[in-house]
């Protein structure tokens, strides 16, 4: 079997250069681990019952499935039975909030939704959904120069008409770290459930429930080596929740159709192997983080990073590289054999500017300015010096036919 | 690599009697077809990109996409751009339905719905929520003792507040073929967009949808040996849909969420497959089915065929074995090496008979009786004459402990 991930491979020699690519878009998605496939193959052809069948095919499904759901509970430090296996981020999303505002907003609850101005669409796009089609009300907070949300904010935004609170845990184009157990906190006294798209932060954050003070929590498989199309909603018990997706009685009613099983073994593969090897992970990622936005700073005029200086997830560089114009730079570091991003492969189609970018504070024409740098377990020294060497090049040929630019 | 699927499989021998594994629950789902995870298998760990992503790895997967989009739209007889990938037959049920109902009902249209009382629950169970917490009037029209709803009563339920019609293309539980084009004439004249649940067709029937009269068409894959987690949503250009699952711009604007890429390669690699190979797997299948029922209503006494006798899935064998309890039949099936059904399996876990069956005008005595056998590609003879020579002995045994039997 060949299922090698080839992350960072030689492609070529180019002019005395060695041409590599170099993947450092795992904010985007990141290549499946071969241990997770292993762990996914058996369950596509040879235990492929379907999970809610009661002869011995099924009920080994289920077995794989709810082996699963252990694993990840345990990581979570939460009850198997409050884990609800979705098909990604954008649907643990949606059931978070649908479900939740409509829940009780049924029961004359009210109609109130407070969230930040930086979330990733699944969430804001939700909420201004409810907002234009369903008559709810929605407050977005705003955030400091670093995106960080005020909990004190969150606290005078709280009427007794609000039905939930959604704030992320770790922003997905900056890589800032949000006081989410604080505003937990605030949400519970106030008896307010209290959810968080931790989408970005699976692979490299504490995920307890507890510790965190949240009732919902969102995880998507791709942002870990596992698969695109599996994701998860923590849903604290007691918690009201209007299932989105109606059918069969799966996910204990709570989310209908049948299950995934290779993935969800996947997923809970993945999450073990994320959060086992998290701390060594994240201390080498992190040195190559700080290599790298250190090179890029010293190297490069006019660049600001972007994001918190410090508290920030530990694969994410994120920069406004000024008179530059994002997609092109992207293109030239493709060309070069680095992938990277503007900001959100999700706003991709969007001819708009980063409203992450703007609710910071960056003006407009710096906003489509953006370079979004997001290593993973594949990267090396070798590969942050590649950047560095490449980088500088692309940015002054850029600049040099850029109308905006004004040569010192 | 060994992903060969072991479906029919010597386990051990018992008794003197061979003891064989054999899968006739191909309703419930099917072992994903190893070419089928051959040609997934390069998008996990290899092509891995995020298909939003500009940079050559995420147009790699786009390419992929828009690839298999065109293969399956070949198949429809439709634009690529009217398919949606979702993550499975019941979200596409779940969209068409949710979607263009509300879409409609904002624009001030109406809010009634007409669907028939044989749906998959992922019809019905959608209808119900929008009946009992949003306010919607859904008609559920009656069937005939084989399950067959009747155009005329589709045309008399019209009202000028009706915004969608939703009725099956064939029942999932006792394999009836609904008089869809028809229905879809009446729709069509009056305006109102036309929905289909083609999951349990997918395989076996022609799905080209200007054939079919239908705006809106739901499949998945798993029912036709691709994986399970992955479905599609045929929406024709022009009929009104909001949104269910909103964020990025994922499948223009209507299902957001990062693409499946594997799953979606796999779906229309296995859609391909089984619609190339459909009428001489069809002709094969229905012949076993053919010696299944007729063996089965020679052999076991008071036995009754449910479904039309004629105008089902090539594939679908159901019954009410009178006097038996239909779960512990399937144990004893199950003992036996064979894996079969009541009869859907995303009914397991609610006590109540099958509303199929019921609606048919079977009593509820006997809806707990239901046996669903659902042959598939790699079952043969032999496997339908080893159901012959063990069915009837179970079928003796428990009505032998059966309070219910009168013997003769």
């Amino acid at each position: 079997m060949t299922i090698a991930a080839v992350d960072t491979k030689i492609s070529s020699d180019i002019g005395g250069r060695e041409m590599r690519t170099i993947y450092m878009d795992h904010a985007a998605t990141t290549a499946v681990d071969e241990r997770v496939v292993e762990a996914m193959l058996p369950y596509f052809s040879q235990k492929y019952g379907n999970a809610s069948s009661i002869h011995s095919l099924g009920r080994e499904a289920r077995k794989a499935i709810e082996d699963s759901r252990g694993t990840i509970a345990e990581i979570l430090g939460c009850d198997p039975e409050e884990i609800i296996f979705t098909s990604c981020g954008t649907e643990s999303d949606n059931l978070a909030i649908r479900g939740v505002a409509w829940a009780l907003r049924n029961q004359g609850k009210g109609n109130h939704i407070i969230t930040s101005s930086i979330e990733h669409h699944a969430v804001s796009h939700t909420c201004e959904q409810l907002e234009e089609q369903f008559g709810f009300k929605v407050t977005y907070l705003p955030v400091d120069r670093y995106g960080v949300v005020d909990p004190a904010d969150v606290e005078k935004a709280i009427t007794d008409r609000t039905v939930l609170i959604t704030i992320m845990y770790a922003n997905n184009e900056v890589g800032t770290i949000e006081p989410i157990a604080e505003i937990g906190r605030i949400a519970r006294e106030r008896g307010i459930p209290f959810h968080t798209d931790a989408v970005q932060a699976g692979g490299a954050l504490d995920l307890n429930v507890d510790r965190l003070n949240v009732d919902l929590l969102s995880l998507s498989a791709h942002k870990f080596y596992g698969p695109k199309g599996i994701g998860l909603l923590y849903v604290r018990k007691g918690t009201p929740l209007l299932p989105i997706q109606t059918g069969g009685a799966h996910e204990r009613h709570r989310r209908a159709g049948t299950e995934n099983t290779p993935y969800i073994v996947g997923m809970a593969k993945a999450l073990k192997l994320a959060q086992d090897h998290r701390e060594e992970n994240n201390k080498r990622i992190a040195a190559l983080r700080d290599r790298l936005i250190e090179g890029i700073l010293a190297e490069i005029p006019d660049v600001e990073l972007t994001g918190h200086p410090t508290n920030r997830l530990p694969n994410s560089a994120s920069f406004i590289i000024k008179y530059v114009e994002g997609e092109a730079m992207l293109l030239r570091l493709d060309l070069a054999g680095v992938c990277a991003s503007t900001g959100s492969a999700c706003s991709i189609g969007e001819a708009r500017p980063s409203h992450v970018l703007l609710a910071m504070g960056i003006p407009p024409e710096d906003a489509f300015s953006g370079l979004r740098l997001t290593l993973g377990n594949e990267n090396t020294e070798k590969d942050v010096d590649y950047v560095l060497e490449v980088l500088p090049e692309i940015v002054e040929k850029l600049r040099a036919i850029s109308p905006l630019h004004q040569p010192a």
